[in-house]
């Protein structure tokens, strides 16, 4: 029995972080966990297709390039899930509910996506905006320049909330929300692995 | 010609007495009126299908099983107004946007739900969070525990909102909200006719 | 290659002037461009079924008749620009992601209009309260009553997003929000030339 779990959060939430800690406790729980980043096989379709040759240029991509390459990567991920051995088999897929560009929002999980992925549950990794804001500073060449004001990223949290509830209603998914505080790192991921094991 | 209506609220907003005002009233203007809960059919299927005994064990169901049983009630419940005789037939649907757990949110009416229903409004009731918070003390018996905070009926309030807002968005319903302020249930039911009478 | 650009906003944000100016600047830059109001195409395949002779009546017919008129008007708008020539061509479609009546809000981009249109882009022309609330006034015959009032217009404003992300989660279209303050039409569409250059 087969459970997909995305995981989503806007940069600075430290999702990577709750993830690795909630993957390692998960399998030294018994589970079979497979956690895939869902722009790492959007690159590989697009790089395989001779479209691009970097992670950069994938935003510079047409949108209905772009569409595609999202729809073969949920499709790609789903399989490779459901050909994972064992009864206790969790997949979990870290992306983004929505990304902000220069040109707009773009839904990370269409209904396109959804109906290959059919996941269980949409769990959305939160942080306070001050937290956000220095972790994002800290590690800046990570971020995007756009996430720079308090105000920007109050707004990119709405934003994130209202893009995860819609896709929760158009999948059927269930929708967590998780606050990951400054050095709670533990305590978020313990709330994961709790919805992952029990949902 | 049918019209389903869906009726959706958080807990204690008083959604009971304005269904019972505004069905008996229907009635009596000559409608065919059929008053359904969504959950008793959910519950029906469970226990035809052995998987559980009581409405308490609905809850602690897989995701998967869920959603099944969430589309099988939908598709039971249009085939049963569809069947009703005369030219004046209102189903009403008693259910929610969105249901609360101690895992997270569940949509209660998420597309595979809705193109069984094709619903013609989503009507939400609300309340003032004081006076839900008041009816939820009154009937304590009722509620979950999880529903005792003024902040946190404020939240469910919004993202019932959200969820509503999804719901229709997917199937083209209109959607309605109606406040049901305390002692004026009468002025909520009349609002709720006009809408079923005039969509 | 055909590129579909949805443009909402509620009444007053002055969504007209941005499209008058916008379009006019595409084609003097060598595009193909054909502007297109959804709402003449509801009122042409309605008056050609006889069910109704005027705008004002769409508004009390039906939710069924409604719905089968966007359906059709989507699906003959997309007609259209497809069969436009040339390699720089952009359909533009003025029209709303939410329509407030007496009864309730009414989805302007439902799935099933999304299905059909299939936009590249959803942008939604924003202004202050303020500046709607004095558009409002000046052209007063042009607008409903029931937006008159400045928390209206502002939970308007509210309600008219959430409709938008959730069109753009169904369709995975990118969605804009482009801020057109008074005076600053050229501003505004000079950002709309962008969104449609680069989507």
């Amino acid at each position: 029995m087969l459970k997909v779990v995305v995981v989503v959060g806007v940069p600075g939430v430290g999702k990577s972080s709750v993830l690795a800690v909630a993957t390692k406790k998960l399998s030294e729980r018994g589970y079979r966990v497979r956690l895939v980043n869902f722009g790492d096989y959007m690159l590989e379709y697009l790089r395989k297709s001779g479209v691009v040759k970097s992670r950069d240029q994938i935003r510079s991509l047409r949108l209905a390039t772009q569409l595609e390459a999202q729809k073969v990567a949920a499709r790609d991920i789903r399989s490779e899930f459901e050909a994972l051995p064992g009864d206790r088999v969790i997949g979990i897929v870290d992306t983004h509910a929505v990304i902000k560009t220069q040109l707009g929002y773009w839904p990370g999980l269409p209904l396109a996506v959804l109906q290959e992925l059919k996941p269980s549950v949409i769990v959305v990794i939160e942080a306070s905006p001050d937290e956000i804001l220095s972790r994002q500073l800290r590690d800046s060449g990570r971020y995007r320049a756009d996430l720079s004001s308090r105000e920007t990223i109050e707004e990119l949290l709405q934003i994130n909330r209202y893009y995860a509830i819609a896709s929760s209603v158009i999948s059927g998914a269930a929708l967590r929300f998780i606050q990951n505080s400054e050095g709670c790192v533990e305590i978020a991921a313990e709330e994961l692995i709790k919805v992952v094991e029990e949902i």
